[in-house]
């Protein structure tokens, strides 16, 4: 078959952007490994920024979000003994939405935009250097498969094929601790997300909606679930986010999921080579802490349409060939907030570090630049800036 | 002899500490292990934040460093190929001053306030859990001498004896390079201090007066001096600080002092012991990379004097009581800045480590809240805050 673009991977970045060049104009097929079921269940981010939020609107898909979403003004930021609210509504006039992605997938599959072959195997990208790219691909019913295209969109995540093809430089961290997560069919006992620096370590309490809530703890990597019984998690979930101080209680419940999340950053230079663009972790990998793994993949795709509508509708490929460079400057921004927040809330054995920690927590919840600083970050800078 | 406060060490902290008790109306000795002439003409730290210059001209020390220093609004911060000008007076309507320690060290003794005993050796702390310390010691004829006192305040450096008789907790960070300082006899080539990151390390273009200049180069620890004729530093500043771009010149010079200084975060809690009070390098070191070191001094002997009079005077001893976890406030503030400075700025080996250097960079350097952090810690916060 032939379309303009061919889009590699059907989670929030490949759909997104299906959807995004369908209302410039630009066709596409989408390919995805996995079943459609599988991909609307996996369990993923929860935090949109004001901008990932006025995109989703502006594309037609911020109806349920705006209704079953839920608008945060700020976090709270914790130590021992003291919690702080960030309100970035008075530091930026912005705000953040809960709303997990599993919920942004299933807007994407009801929009029904995008034509997608699902449960395929052996993609491969072929002549990407070239005007005539291809992808090859065997289709569920066991069929091979040809699609040529102007372009192939590499969203496919850090396990699929599209980073591969595209030769680069790479820029990696590891860090020395997971989060042990865990989701609950109890309220959540908190309005507005709790960062918490404990000595034991970092918590954090989020939420999915108001009956279900999603938990952390920091652990050592190689952390058995299995250890964690329910009642253990709780236990240190309490001490951690300071249950029966200043008269706060943390409500436990049924826990529905539990499992053990490494923490990574990663970033492939550049995001183009030749008629492949790369867009969302086939790009880049950043730890949870900050939130901004999502909301970085639908700054990629929006850039990306943009381009590819200009290029492919009207001739223009100025910004098709400014892609990469445009993206990575959020990616980097992003990259370093997201390095920032894991290292300033996850403790190690080093003293020393533990009082820059709190040094640094005390300005930043004290001084309003501080404030200011995280807010912007968190909160997200406009797409493009 | 007797006195009420005994003074160990007459550098910058010492000679203030003893000039402010008196305008206080408190008595004291000081003993210095050193010449005047050496203490004199230790080259050390040169910019004074702020609050520094409205301490010392509060205390009728200010008339040369108004006359002789050279006011600046702010910074220069650079990358290869780009200089930002951070404005302290724009973004927070503070600035700070070029004057040397040196200069700060003469206007001490020549205000003559302080009765010093200089070139003493074998200075010798006693009980000072009880409520009469005293504090012995051979002077510079060979006579054995004792100073009875209400009160002995540390002001005698990390090579001092009076940190080691403080029990107490020790916080440490060595880094893996140093740097190597010139004085040289010509006019800066740069109206304020340039930072610049590079790929072949950091480089700082400081300046003393009109006509003396003060460079350094990040080199690795152990580096020798002598491996490094004055041609090739010349050579290498402009590299890194790059001459030639934008039409900018280094202008080279007589070096009239060459040295390296190794790196070193190091924090002593708490600061007094019994009737012991600990104040400036006695109890904190940190790197030079955002010019604390003597500021912090100041502001501890400030807190200090303040704290002494209250109780040796008017017997309120709230504020001796609050001392150490006061200055401490200030010290982990300074002490994180410190270290963020020097981590931004100085290059490693890891590329994700540049990456995550050059985006906090160019976030300082562009958001408004970015630039306010840098500028209000570098600048500094009022003491007491």
């Amino acid at each position: 078959m032939r379309t303009q673009v061919a889009v590699i991977g059907a989670g929030p970045a490949g759909l997104l952007l299906s959807h995004l060049l369908r209302r410039g104009g630009v066709d596409s097929v989408v390919v995805e490994t996995r079943s459609q079921e599988y991909v609307a269940s996996r369990i993923r981010a929860g935090i949109l920024e004001q901008s990932s939020v006025d995109l989703l609107t502006a594309a037609g898909l911020g109806d349920r979000l705006r209704a079953e979403g839920h608008e945060h003004r700020g976090i709270y930021l914790q130590m021992p003994g003291e919690r702080h609210h960030l309100d970035f509504v008075d530091l930026i006039g912005r705000t953040v939405w809960v709303y997990g992605q599993t919920e942004v997938q299933k807007d994407l599959i009801a929009a029904g935009t995008a034509e997608v072959h699902y449960e395929v195997t052996g993609t491969t990208l072929h002549d990407v250097e070239t005007d005539r790219p291809y992808v090859t691909f065997v289709d569920s019913g066991g069929a091979a498969r040809r699609i040529d295209a102007d372009v192939i969109a590499g969203c496919d995540g850090s396990f699929g094929p599209s980073r591969h093809a595209v030769p680069s430089e790479t820029f990696e961290r590891t860090y020395p601790y997971s989060w042990l997560g865990i989701l609950a069919d109890v309220a959540p006992s908190t309005d507005e997300l709790i960062y918490a620096w404990h000595p034991n370590g970092f918590a954090l309490h989020s939420m999915r909606s108001d009956t279900v809530s999603r938990l952390y703890l920091q652990v050592p990597n190689g952390t058995d679930p299995a250890s964690w019984p329910d009642d253990r998690i709780w236990q240190e979930l309490a001490t951690r986010l300071g249950h029966g101080e200043h008269g706060w209680k943390l409500t436990g419940g049924p826990v529905t999921d539990k499992s053990v999340l490494p923490m990574r950053s990663y970033v492939q230079t550049p995001m183009r080579h030749g008629r492949l663009f790369l867009a969302g972790d086939a790009a880049h990998i950043v730890p949870p802490t900050g939130a901004k793994g999502l909301n970085l993949a639908i700054a990629d795709v929006t850039l990306l349409s943009q381009a590819l509508v200009a290029w492919l509708r009207a001739g223009r490929p100025a910004l098709a060939e400014s892609y990469s460079d445009d993206a990575l400057r959020r990616v980097w921004r992003c990259t370093h907030f997201s390095w920032w927040m894991t290292t300033m809330l996850h403790t190690g054995s080093d003293p020393f570090d533990a009082q820059l920690q709190l040094s640094q927590l005390r300005w930043v919840t004290t001084s309003n630049a501080g404030a200011t600083g995280l807010a912007e970050n968190y909160a997200g800078l406009p797409i493009g800036f």
